[in-house]
């Protein structure tokens, strides 16, 4: 063949991929990303077991809730074991005195707990074959084990962990001589944060050749990038006759399923390494005709503080902003 | 074949090395990268003694077959410290009660498994000189063995392990006015990856000063970077007339021994970590005159979700694309 | 003071931050970046418990304190499960051969250590039913402690501890033909630091529509950057006629506040990490007038030696420059 | 003041740090870089205890050092610990059976590795106070040690050792119709790199305002990256009008002393790591009218393959290109 030309007719598919998402158009409280930064999408098909996801729960869930899972797993593996000398013959263990079922299981506990953490004090020892093997298996599980949570706890601690903190609502508010899209950001962790940068896309539903499909538009920021991120960030996407917003009514965000995607990366100076954050405010989280309040604390002499808890402080102004301009 | 001549006198080893690949041309089956992404070279004169390709498959081997190589090494370590303490006599160790050599074995085997998991219980110890000597080197030997397995299970763990699904052939398909050369991936794995980046290279056998050389030619992507990669992505390099594939036909690509290389770069957001990956389409992988199913799922509201299970699903175009003219 | 007025009207929280701070000005003497890096800025409201502190503590402080937690740590623990055995009863601990209570305090510290290692020697053993439970708990204690210790030895060992040393005084000195703000550095490390990459950025008060707000001028530098930092640096901002330095005097510094915030970026071949390092120098610590004393020692054949003693060394020049016109 | 006009005078260190290097000229034989990648410079004045350097020899040291390191490591701490053992006086060691001095020194070594590696059978156990206490640290040291021994290991398997083979000489061979400044690598190493950049600097004393000072040349290459580096590449600056190299003799780079720096930037695919390589070729090592022999390798179907042992060989060309063109 040579290649024949074609009438023109778009490939949506293709066409809107900015950002990895589809074209489908669902229910009209779809959110693209979700508050935690997570993607509000499904993947079918993927293997049964994934590692990962082991793994990471491990890396990122709370300091309470992993120790109690250290602490339940060496219960669980030390009854089991224990049940298994039980089942091999406790005769098998020397150095046990209880004549009870139950302080023998006790005993078979406590000599698997010495045999798992390799304490291996002596009195209480395996004599038995089979015992023997098991009480093997069971020391080397134990270094095993303990290896596995070595791995766990350094990954846990060298793990960068930053979270920014969002303001609540993004504003539409007065700015110069027109109006811009405004929300604040914070680090809420002590991380040394340098080098951010942002960028917001505009989700909006719109009818193409007569297919309703979603379109992503770029929002232009006046600062995209700053050095330090030391205190607070007020990101501005002033809305001028270039902006995607430009004579866009509140009514139309509704109509049109509007979603504002952010997409933050930064350097962890205190873990050296590279950050991305999501987040996204829907058409009902943008409030028009506000302000956001002052952020700064002005008791202290000599030095420069701010009140994370007023992030998301609004001043409402007295114009009539929402609706239209 | 309809390769063209180029004029200039140049030294090919210089001139094609973009990809830093030679330009020797060998038989016609032969793939420059292979399907998982290795490349299809050989590079003799390497030393002989590479820990890399030991470390390194202990970290990528499967998890079944790590636990495997863990617990034979066990076994393994474990026979020849109880070979070496029943030469060195078995009276050297107290606490022994078998009679027969098959019983004294195992409980030199046992001895041996407590030394190297510094369980010690202690009820069987060494008494004699050397093997006192050989098994604090045993118990030397144990702890600096899971030091080594501490460090192959926070590798294993930590490593970045992204694997990218590539549709099984790649397709010329109908394209606005035009022809496209696309390709769909996906993510395999539940990692989060962002800013993916794709370079789609053109590999041709081309006859230059009579020598026939590889050429390389980059193809031109509509999209080469996405922000996000959370659901499928189709790669589409349009086929207009400043394509090195413009004007060519189905046997052209034959004839050339074309291969079409795919570069991938990402950032894998779990782990932290810049991740790549290459691939490669051979013109026998490439249909023409079809076009990539959908897929896309729409049976849950208020979600976008995709079936990777259809990544590769082809819909065959009733124009007469394939073949020839 | 010649602060210039500016007239269009702007919101100074976002036209300001440039560099992450805000705008708001607080007495004279409050520099924003402290002389080891660190911002001279607070957040309130941050969640109570972070655990970055701690560890990223431990990962910074002197081999020497962080030696002396080790021991106090183990000596704490010690001495507070002995204290559990003795309210437990030392008769549940076979093996004890004091008959005093401090005796038997001494030997519940060494049966703790024996089970906190996890040696267990075995000759002193828990019988007790307590006793057994609160020994296991102490093991698991300990192995865990050591798996913390292990990944804390790990992660300071392989945490880059770039240092860049900073001349005392930056100076405005005769350059070329006209003057420029230069100051020193060099590599206090042995790492190896590659792609150094510096910014100067000017803060000076200003007033703007008789408010009285912070400014941020970035100095065009004549290097950026060096390949190499094997040796030291003078970084040199010349004083021309677009610099915002041009025209001013020293008097106008005090009365502007000046500080110079220093940010540098560079590579650790050594660790194969991205390092960030920030300094400032206020308007007292900057010369004028003077020239950096040769940092070059020349008693070695062969080989480009410099002396880091001599980095702040200055000779004063003859001409009039400090003070005033 | 204000900033007066000053006569243009040179200040050399300044102007030609693009390096870091500085400006002395010493003598002849003197070079910048040495051939394993380091800096031939000096640095005095660094604080004399840098741990760095012990961490980062015990990274880089080969196995058979590093092995040998560990085993002389725990000989020395046990025969230490075993000194002290009897010092405090054998008889607070129960268990100890010998008779003679030496037999004695030899049990304390066994109690001593028992302890230090935590196996603790028991049948030699500790009784005496001090030979108490010191047993305990000798314990936590032990643990100690061995969380180190991980960390190490760890290190030492994760950190990229990307090493390139640079071929023993440059070439200045025919190119075109003009000649060209080429040198030839190849991966030694199994690791993947892609990415490669290479940047090459001229470095010629030269005399300026009558004094001999150091100037660094950028020499334009013509291809500057690969994206991948599966084979051997050869890195080319043709000599047209443009390059410092332009017109001069073999008598000229003598004269100026002229040392070719080579800086190479990586991305090891298979460690996700940046690595830096450094390379330097003095004038004597550099061969005019030489061009590289074939490194490629035809004896197998199917697949490229070089012989790493061909990377330096060159064919000597019949011109009469050295001394002058």
């Amino acid at each position: 063949m040579s290649i024949k030309k074609k009438k023109y007719s778009i490939k949506p598919e293709e066409e809107f991929q900015d950002l990895g998402f589809g074209v489908k158009v669902a229910n009209q409280s779809e959110r693209l990303i979700n508050q935690d930064g997570s993607f509000n999408v499904e993947r079918r098909g993927l293997p049964f077991f994934q590692s990962l996801s082991f793994y990471h729960s491990l890396l990122t869930i709370s300091w309470w809730k992993f120790n109690l899972i250290i602490v339940i797993s060496f219960l669980v593996i030390n009854t089991s074991f224990a049940s298994i000398y039980i089942l091999l013959g406790i005769k098998n263990i020397e150095g046990i005195t209880s004549k009870t079922f139950v302080g023998n299981f006790f005993d078979a506990i406590f000599f698997s707990s010495q045999t798992f953490t390799t304490v291996g004090y002596g009195a209480i020892h395996p004599v038995g074959f089979w015992t023997n093997i098991v009480a093997s298996i069971e020391s080397m599980f134990g270094l095993s084990g303990f290896a596995f949570a070595t791995g766990l706890l350094y990954g846990r601690f060298s793990h960068p962990n930053a979270k920014i903190l969002f303001s609540k609502n993004a504003i539409v508010a007065p700015y110069k001589d027109m109006y811009a899209f405004e929300f604040r950001i914070a680090n809420a962790r002590k991380n040394q944060l340098i080098d951010v940068e942002v960028q917001t896309i505009l989700s909006l539903k719109e009818q193409i050749d007569g297919r309703i499909v979603k379109q992503f538009h770029e929002l232009k920021l006046e600062r995209t990038k700053v050095n330090f991120f030391a205190l607070s960030w007020t990101i501005v996407h002033p809305i001028d006759k270039d902006s995607p917003l430009d004579g866009l009514h509140y009514k139309d965000l509704i109509d049109s399923d509007a979603e504002f995607l952010i997409l933050l990366k930064a350097f962890d100076d205190t873990f050296s390494q590279l950050v991305h954050t999501r987040f996204s405010y829907k058409f009902n989280e943008v409030r028009w005709g506000a302000r956001f309040k002052n952020i700064f604390v002005d008791d202290k002499p000599g030095i420069t503080a701010i009140d994370l808890e007023k992030l998301s402080d609004l001043e409402i102004l007295n114009s009539t902003v929402s609706g239209n301009n």
